[in-house]
């Protein structure tokens, strides 16, 4: 079942304003909530907080079913989610919110293990860290994830606003990682291209310093990628986050001559966005639920 | 529930190609008629034929439940279909087959009325007879949908390919049609801006004749509407429909600081994406319902 929203809080969750403030994280937590305890928010078993790095913030949770028989068949697809948090905060984990076991319970509900990792801040780590970091908890996967049911030749790296950063700069190589067993990338409301270090805010500053726009853009990375992506923008997304998209389309069309896919988040803002996985998945569940299942066939 | 179609399916759609050819037609629609035929493609009731003008391909078909009870409450919205053929064929209906049937027959499951129309075609009649034919039905809809259970304050108007450019340039207002009671407009899979006459092929040019391109271009007048609009790219629409996306993408960014609502319909070719209303509704239906609801609440 396919679940949705009723239109009254559609209606609240587009009202908000575009800005990305404090309020409007915790109102629109707030106002999804109530569907979010009755769906639940939970996978049957969670392990949490197992090291990928030696940093205090080099944690993974994982999301399975709690029914996995080791070293039976081949095991199942990865979803691995990366938090936003405007490269300063954020985690994986805020106890007693669906923050973000929601998405490994709905990934476990498509019949996939999902991990939620948390990864080093700004200002004290900067560009490239985020990359590196999804690079070492996609290596961990890789090497522990069959002992939980999962492939580590069938997974999906997936991040949100500055998690989509990360992802992206992982997907076009400025974490060194390697990417074998990345089987495609979901691109939820981040950016690509970065502004220059004048015209930069705060969370940029603190994360990318003033280095040059050429040398952290993950746009042509991207372009460069063989790996299949998939992208989200959310319908009241703010201005910077729709030109990227906008941005992204037209470098897209005039490299591959086709159109990037998007998928536009009806009724949602920047957070809300996010927290509609599992509760409103045609704003983006299902649509991302369908790519993984292609990409992991 | 959402109809999906199994992963080989899809990947058959998906290799075909994108030249829009018989074969391509043919054999898309082929691929998907046994999917039809499970889930049923026909409406509880069909009134054929019904003229809305002089013209003989002045008819649509509508489609209901079969169970309104005439005058009770303000009827329910109406999804008015205008299909494509390249500007010089198709039809409402072609017989024996899901076309367009399915799609007044999804309408229908949604809980709205359907109305699926044919128009006048080039050679003999070009350019703007497709928007005035889609004005004309517009306004037989707003005169005779209430004794069929629909409101005719509450009409959304999609066209797929060349209908979707006749349903374009209606609501960019080259069709000199009122706009009264239209909620929403889907534009799936057609074009905006003609290319100049020198760079036009056949079909374009049966239609639209050597007029120059500014005459003829919706985009502005889309820009311009204030009727919310849906688009949609089959994953697998040829170079030109793509570019369309590309285009309206930047200018609806330049123009509104937003990125235009647009499905990407996974999987889809540019004859499969219609074909999938019904059968694979994650491709387009699922979306588009969600948008017709929205408008139409």
């Amino acid at each position: 079942m396919t679940e949705q929203l009723p239109p009254d809080v559609i209606a609240q969750l587009t009202g908000m304003g575009t800005a990305i403030t404090p309020e409007l994280v915790a109102t629109s937590w707030a106002v999804l909530r109530p569907f979010h305890d009755k769906v639940g928010y939970t996978a049957p078993k969670i392990d949490r907080d197992l090291a990928y790095g030696d940093h205090e913030r080099h944690r993974l949770d994982v999301h399975t079913a709690g029914t996995e028989l080791s070293g039976e068949g081949a095991g199942a697809p990865v979803l691995l989610f990366v938090h936003g948090g405007g490269f300063t905060g954020g985690d994986k984990h805020v106890p007693g919110s669906p923050m973000y076991d929601h998405v490994g319970a709905w990934a476990v509900r498509n019949g996939w293990v999902g991990v939620t990792i948390t990864y080093r801040l700004a200002p004290e780590h900067t560009w490239p860290s985020g990359a590196q970091d999804v690079a070492a908890a996609v290596a961990w996967v890789r090497a522990n994830i069959a002992s939980y049911g999962g492939d580590p030749s069938r997974i999906v790296v997936a991040g949100h606003s500055a998690g989509c950063v990360h992802v992206a700069s992982y997907l076009a190589g400025q974490g060194s990682g390697a990417l074998d067993g990345i089987r495609g990338g979901g691109l939820l409301s981040g950016f690509y291209q970065i502004a220059e270090a004048d015209e930069r805010g705060e969370p940029e500053l603190s994360y990318f310093g003033r280095r040059a726009s050429a040398e952290v853009n993950t746009l042509p990375g991207l372009l460069d990628s063989e790996v299949p992506l998939i992208f989200a923008i959310a319908e009241r997304d703010p201005w910077f986050s729709q030109g990227q998209i906008a941005g992204l389309t037209a470098a897209w069309f005039a490299r591959k001559g086709t159109v990037p896919q998007v998928i536009w988040s009806e009724g949602h803002n920047h957070i809300s966005q996010i927290g509609s996985v599992g509760v409103d998945d045609l704003a983006l569940g299902a649509q991302l639920a369908r790519f993984v299942n292609r990409v992991t066939q």
